[in-house]
């Protein structure tokens, strides 16, 4: 036995490292609270009242996400403040397609060692985006595992919970042929290919954060990269409480035949790939880099962000009422009848055919 | 360039590894849904229906929360299957300190290798102990991320939402100078304290898995160290129904004083260091180990799972009712006038004082 103390500290757990963390993010964390949070940070669950936010009796609607290896270029770059906002606004767009609101938010950090700028920066970057959205941060989780992470390294999940009018839910029974798609550009890769991209980006074209490749019109891979993932709940809304949408694919990992799909019970979409300009982002990748398009538009968003199935007369009233909210709206193509296939057609980016089948996912 | 085209999978994510490990876990899924599920496995939120479920205009109550450092053990002992119900164990009892029954679960698992035997067991151990205590599985996120964990490294990260009847809400504003505590037993470490534990019993004591050290009575170190987080929601229900419980506190990180204090609002816990044998794998840890009274308080339960507020008359009518429904239940100490501090008073196991101060806690 040595004379030093075997301590919490000495095993690699700092406990005093993890209250400076949250207690700097702390007032962040409290500015969220909506008039349904009846309880203060500290409980060992947040309580929040669905009739004090107005919503008693609607549906509840739940998720669960992470920013994937995103976070490896935010630890790249030294900004940790933009991932939480990545993850918030991922959360909203994944409820948003069952036709929810968001409630409340709960996060996860995990960490080799607990640097506590850095995980006062990840719970501040949730805690700003539920302000903006106007749900609540109502609790979460800091745990520090010596070498279960890396030194430096950490993960980001989050929790989102909202709701929706029972008369107003959207799972897919409402998407009919004969129906339009809209979609809506992205800003970017969101939250998902990043593997790919950091492999393309960095090791195959050799490019630094601060380059500047013509692809990117001005901007540096950095900021390109890290460009948070854009949530709709702002200009769909108003769409939604209508009743004018019936199905809402949100473009995530499996790209657009891996999600559109998860909307159509039986029903097939044909997606026009030339509806829509892809991206510098995008083609820097897939054609310099070499990718396969069948790759590409399973790993990527390839310039869509979120897709709508609407009935075919409001569609372009619809297109033009998001366009003059200032989304990047276009017509996507259409619901014919099918079993549920994802059909890509025309030329697509990147080499061979676009079309892929896809496998199941999960909320 | 290389001839080689950039593929997904070459980037470290099988999408096909990710399909696998969820199609092998779905029955077990789906043999979680409640009545309140109105959802499928394969939204991008999961719908649930508190008027189906019974618990229409209850408050919400929801916590996250992670496996920590046993998530080694389970990987150097190569099983998987029990995590999951320690994780869904562990939440479970974190909302019924707020009075709350559980509705329904979300896990989240991140790898660097997706390997889908290891995450369809880890989601199957979530969705066997959801089945076991009636909530649902309602969603889940499964991440592959090459790089961000090593190979054969992952975590597992949990989220519930439960929901208590406004009249039986419990935030701390019950418990009340005069009320006596009771504590019910753990079974080992729970899901705390792993890091300390690893260090002292794979380093400091040198011990295999395999190991039969006396102070465990028989038992492996192996299955002492990886004996499921206890879940107190059944025998608790009943008293909780009744309205015969002022306060629970979950003893898990920052042990009794780090946890008791967060259901006193202005009163302080007298516990009695004596009033419990503190069971031998705590013994061993901290006295062969050297472990310091005050280090072994805050990262150990030390043999108590939670800790009940109750009225000072009904306390031992509920501790005995406690015990005829197979808890190991015993009179901690009491609450008296203060100011939210846990004296631990008597002779504690481990060197030195067992007194420490405690930092702040989220839900």
């Amino acid at each position: 036995m040595t004379s030093d103390p075997l301590t919490y500290k000495r095993a690699g757990v700092n406990i005093d490292a993890a209250d400076k963390a949250l207690a700097s993010a702390r007032s962040a964390i409290r500015a969220t609270f909506t008039p349904g949070v009846v309880s203060d940070v500290g409980l060992f669950g947040g309580l929040f009242d669905m009739e004090r936010a107005g919503v008693g009796g609607e549906i509840l609607v739940a998720s669960a996400d992470g920013v994937g290896t995103k976070l490896d270029v935010a630890k790249r770059a030294g900004i940790h403040i933009t991932v939480g906002r990545d993850l918030v606004q991922h959360c909203i767009n994944d409820i948003l397609c069952q036709g929810a609101r968001p409630l409340f938010f709960l996060d996860y950090v995990g960490t080799g060692v607990l640097e506590p700028n850095v995980v006062a920066d990840l719970i501040r970057g949730c805690a700003l985006a539920c302000k903006d959205h106007g749900l609540a941060l109502l609790g979460g989780e800091t745990a520090e595992m010596p070498g279960l992470y890396a030194r430096g390294d950490f993960d980001l999940v989050g929790f989102i919970v909202g709701s929706v009018r029972r008369d107003r839910m959207l799972d897919g029974s409402r998407v009919k042929p004969g129906q339009k798609l809209i979609g809506l550009g992205s800003d970017g890769l969101h939250t998902n290919g990043y593997s790919l991209a950091r492999l393309v980006a960095f090791e195959q074209l050799g490019l630094a954060l601060d380059a500047r490749p013509k692809a990117l019109g001005g901007r540096t891979l950095q900021d390109a990269l890290l460009a948070p993932h854009r949530c709709y709940l702002d200009p769909l809304w108003p769409l939604l409480e209508a009743g004018r949408i019936a199905g809402i694919a949100h473009i995530t990992g499996g790209g657009l035949p891996g999600n559109v799909n998860r909307i159509l019970k039986n029903a097939d979409a044909r997606i026009d790939l030339g509806a829509w300009d892809v991206p510098g982002l995008f083609r820097m990748l897939v054609e310099e880099g070499g990718v396969p398009a069948a790759e590409a538009y399973r790993a990527f968003n390839m310039g869509v962000g979120i897709v709508l199935a609407v009935e075919a007369a409001d569609a372009e009233p619809i297109r033009a009422q998001l366009a003059a909210a200032g989304e990047t709206a276009f017509h996507l193509g259409e619901v014919v009848a099918g079993s549920g296939r994802v059909r890509l057609e025309g030329r697509p980016v990147g080499t061979g055919p676009a079309q892929v089948e896809p496998g199941p996912a999960r909320g």
